[in-house]
């Protein structure tokens, strides 16, 4: 077996596991289903009551004229950011460095719109107001996430995306929220998804993140802006004949868990603190501003794996189920808290870590 | 009540209905899942068990290297004929010019990849050996649809795809079956779909139609095609998290109905001889080659659309839900023949047509 698979497999027979709300199986789909009619009539191709409603239902909940369900997010937001790109004229956008749409979508943007993309920041830090400046004229769009996923989802105050929506209204640049885990920044700015949207011209959330459904993404924005998103939608193959698979599933998941946000960020915060209580471990951010961190170790993945696998075997809570390198000799893995981790029992937890952190002291320490 | 709304109606309260499987409700996706452990593990982006077997199955009843499932048929075909295009470094291809890419998709296939579409005949006829001689070496691709739907559903004779693709062949035009209604065409042509997709690089199916799954589709041909497509599908945005829903789904009903094609055809050439015995009623084709074919009449919509409400009424079957203008004052509508047919006692049949057959004449006979 090799070290990724022994990973794969401590995690997958631990007893309780630290982060999500559980496998990804077919009891996630069947359990969204329990308690529809059989009866109930499919959408068709993007119309009937199914699809009409939970759009509704999202575009309210993110103050925005109208909502679009999408099969993916990746389809989602190329469409959001060609439509405003052919309506200033200019395929030219910008946002940053490790955004999705740069190192995880094959260079659709490009390849199936033709738009080029410019960087706002260095990969390291969030953007900032003079990011934005920074930029002049020279772009349509300016897209923005929120959490910044691949720098443990750290966040720009408040103050900083009002700065920066006033200054692209000015500049007739559009604004465009990659708002995959918005919900669960919600606790964090105190602010309802309403009051974050309105400062963006359009609006994506992911629908299996946070809550946890199969698939699927809410496109928001003006009628004009949503109208347009759906001629794309055919274009881009999303237009499917029945999409009720995913919406039932999202409104029953969006039900279960979008009031659980603030419960998820504390768990953050408390993990985040016992990962940092052990030695040669971090967390980015230090304090969680939602239910995801970055757990870093100053050590090659080849020597942390072990060491996990040994905790997961032994304290029979999974922590993770792979570690990824992230250049000189360091590595880390992703957590995102979700209804798992309540039903860990708390004395196992403190002494997971502190098992933890024995075994880092004894192989790293001094 | 308007006249479309008054026709839906009535065929949605008819207690039997002559095409179809039936409603498309969430019943059909519980069916299906009925006798799906919970613990059945979901896909992910494209791996794991129910994605890999279900292509693999795929792949060899279609007698291709490799298979790969799609959300959508309109997603798929893009991409098939993006890569063929590529290949030869010439953005054309030609296809019927009712095929489903030029009247369905908004022009997907120029907007999003640039691609130009050359008609192969008129839109009345079916695509014949000289259409494709015709075309010299200036496309990279040729797209068949085997059914051509909106004539019908007619089809070429087996030895003018063979010679279509062996002229394909020489000229170096790769060859791609638009085969939505495949396994449909299957019992007319008395060959296994191995047999007919040899004649082509690649093949699409679709897995709601003739099967009546919930949506999605297989797109295959040989590995370095179908790598390739994978690609592609992530930049459109369909490689989702999870596909199982319509994966397992597509296997359930693939299962229950890919055997009864012959059945469809059976019934599809007894209903059609019914519609034709009726006073100003045709059917295109005459004789059907698959499960579908159009109901034509030689009056308006607006005076057609009375005479089938009332029979709906009357007669307890629903025909149609829709009718539809066809030019010069004549209109038609599609039959798709499938599981709800058999359900109709006979005596019923006879009666109803007996019954449209005097509407008709008392109100457009001589």
């Amino acid at each position: 077996m090799t070290e990724l698979n022994r990973l794969q497999s401590a995690f997958k027979q631990s007893t309780y596991q630290l982060s999500n709300h559980g496998t990804r199986n077919t009891g996630v789909l069947k359990k969204a289903f329990e308690a529809v009619a059989d009866e109930t009539e499919s959408d068709l191709y993007g119309t009937g009551q199914v699809i009409e409603e939970f759009q509704e239902k999202m575009a309210a909940f993110l103050g925005k004229e109208a909502a679009v369900f999408f099969p993916s997010g990746t389809m989602a937001q190329q469409i959001a950011l060609r439509i405003w790109c052919d309506d200033k004229g200019l395929k030219k956008v910008a946002y940053h460095p490790l955004s999705h749409l740069e190192i995880h979508e094959e260079d659709g943007l490009k390849e199936l719109h033709g738009i080029e993309a410019v960087y706002l920041t260095d990969p390291d830090r969030v953007v900032e107001l003079k990011d934005v400046e920074a930029l002049g004229q020279e772009v349509s769009a300016v897209l923005l996430e929120l959490p910044q996923r691949e720098i443990g989802g750290q966040l720009p105050s408040f103050e900083t995306l009002e700065q920066i929506s006033r200054h692209c209204r000015d500049e007739k640049i559009k604004l465009h929220l990659d708002g995959a885990r918005l919900l669960e920044v919600l606790p964090y700015y105190e602010k309802s998804a309403a009051q974050i949207c309105s400062l963006f011209d359009s609006v994506y959330i992911s629908l299996y993140k946070g809550i946890g459904g199969i698939a699927g993404a809410i496109l928001a924005g003006d009628e004009a802006f949503t109208k347009q998103s759906k001629v794309w939608k055919r274009r881009h193959g999303g237009d499917l004949i029945s999409l009720y698979p995913y919406i039932v599933s999202a409104d029953y998941y969006f039900g279960e868990r979008s009031g659980k946000m603030g419960q998820y960020l504390e768990a953050a915060k408390q993990v985040a603190a016992l990962f940092n209580s052990c030695y040669g471990i971090s967390t980015l951010p230090k304090v969680p501003v939602s239910n995801m961190f970055h757990v870093r170790f100053a050590h090659p993945k080849e020597e942390i794996e072990p060491v996990i696998v040994e905790l997961q075997q032994e304290a029979g809570i999974g922590i993770t189920s792979y570690v990824k390198e992230s250049g000189s000799g360091s590595c880390y893995f992703e957590v995102h808290m979700g209804d798992q981790y309540e039903e860990i029992p708390e004395d196992l937890i403190a002494e997971a870590f502190k098992s933890l952190d024995q075994k880092m002291i004894e192989r790293f320490g001094k």
